[in-house]
């Protein structure tokens, strides 16, 4: 089956040893993409805090955006339509350009271009794609990178769990709402469009501490409840657990909680990446859908060239 | 009806005099606020960016926050436990600090605060939050403000539309799939939100042009597809416009469209806000909820007291 020994390279993308150059010094980052690539921006985004890091997921870029921003390109394809719009726009600006492709028109712009290897799907890539703005930023260690390399193996070999909660999904044709809480609320969007794209299906994210200032009430009173399945990444911060802890007893609701393995944040967000992957992907073959079809989103870029 | 004249507070809350005193210089904006409150920064963040704007929803706050940082903690009651969390971490590394607020331990902070008036639910509240900050960044004309009110006052008077869309949604027991595009993707996601809030029921709400890397299979090959309701915010940009009618065509989902009106960012913006604050508030009584009872979140924030 190829899309499951496209997942499989992850647990070996996880050692891809490129690093973007951030040696010239910069007072805010701009980070391009979409898709299956602009989600590595929003995971780095989440983590990162020491200057501002601004995602931008279509054609436009902030006006703030000068000779002291670091902006980052990232298209696997290289031949994003907005990714290079943006791109454009920055360059325009006398940002200090960065790009990561496996190819396409980005790899050929004059800047500092990362080449990652072709031939996966986009979104099977994000080990490739993220490794060089993590290497560069936080400098992992050895032990680091080979103990993630090695819980990523574990659940290529035994993903039993994530097969079981596909069929819980499955079982009543049901949307999943995933919870999740800093640092991994990029995660949970990862999951929702694994889920988008692998399994064909709708789902919803949300995150805490935020859905309990707005979906408490409906967790319990909404409507077609039944429809939905609830599923929530383990908060590491204690705070975040009570509240999750709070709203399950106050609501009534059970959420199915993931307990991420991992004694670093490397570790957990590619561990928690990962069980996405694998529920999206048995749910896919539950239905009976082919995950790596894209078939109308070739179809909608041909209708938009035209 | 209580809510019904809260809402129609809004035309008159647009003509809020204060602004926040922006006159001694930063090189980056951080706004904290949750829920109803936290609404205003993400609509500000996206229509602002002379300089970077991060939004925060939770306890903490990112580190590069310092004496040059813009620091804008929002929280209506004034007591919102994370706000204030983020709130003393900003004052500690000795950012400007601005509080925007009706009252609470907030209002008692030692620095600059706006004083909104006290009485609604948050959410209801969002001009008086929002103008403080848009009359300091961008200085509407007085015509601007008063077309503005027209407009929404326009909206009190009739929402035949907004019921009928309400009645759609009622009729399947569906879930709302709102779909919009900057500068109205937070709106996106105070509709959605008010849909939690106001009518109980579960939403979500997506963006053009990221919807299109991802959500477009679901579109035509998702199950349970009769438990949604897609509606879309009419895009401004001509290159959106296309791809949503092109992602209509191909997955054969007929959205129902949005259009606004006004001639500004201003009046589009709350004419948005304020078209989904009427199509919650109808579900709402189609479904005979209360849209003021916020009781469990009460027994949370007991709960978590405890």
């Amino acid at each position: 089956m190829k899309f499951l020994s496209e997942l499989k390279t992850l647990s070996q993308q996880i050692k891809f040893p490129q690093r973007i150059d951030i040696t010239a010094g910069f007072k805010n980052i701009v980070i391009a993409g979409m898709g299956g690539s602009g989600i590595v921006g929003k995971i780095f985004a989440e983590i990162y805090n020491k200057v501002p890091v601004t995602v931008v997921s279509g054609y436009e870029i902030p006006s703030f955006v000068d000779s002291q921003t670091l902006f980052i390109a990232i298209s696997y394809s290289g031949n994003t339509e907005e990714t290079l719009s943006a791109f454009e726009k920055a360059e325009k600006n006398k940002a200090q350009m960065v790009a990561i492709t496996s190819g396409g028109s980005l790899a050929d712009k004059d800047c500092y271009v990362v080449r990652v290897p072709p031939g996966l799907q986009p979104r099977s890539a994000i080990g490739y794609m993220f490794m060089p703005l993590y290497n560069a930023f936080f400098q992992p260690s050895k032990e680091d990178i080979d103990k993630t390399e090695s819980i990523l193996k574990e659940l290529d070999d035994n993903h039993q769990v994530e097969r079981s909660i596909a069929n819980e999904i499955y079982n009543g044709n049901r949307f999943p709402v995933i919870m999740s809480s800093n640092p991994f609320s990029a995660v949970g969007y990862r999951w929702r469009t694994q889920f988008n794209e692998n399994s064909k299906i709708m789902a919803m994210n949300s995150d805490f501490p935020e859905l309990n200032h707005n979906e408490t009430m409906p967790l319990k009173l909404s409507y077609s409840l039944d429809k939905l399945y609830f599923i929530a990444i383990r908060p590491d911060d204690k705070r975040i657990e009570r509240r999750m802890q709070a709203t399950q007893r106050i609501t009534g609701q059970n959420f199915r909680i993931i307990d991420l393995i991992g004694d670093t944040t490397l570790q957990r967000i590619f561990y928690a990446i990962h069980v996405g992957d694998y529920i999206s992907y048995e749910l896919a073959l539950l239905r009976g859908v082919d995950p790596t079809d894209v078939s109308l989103i070739e179809e909608l870029k041909r209708l938009l060239r035209q």
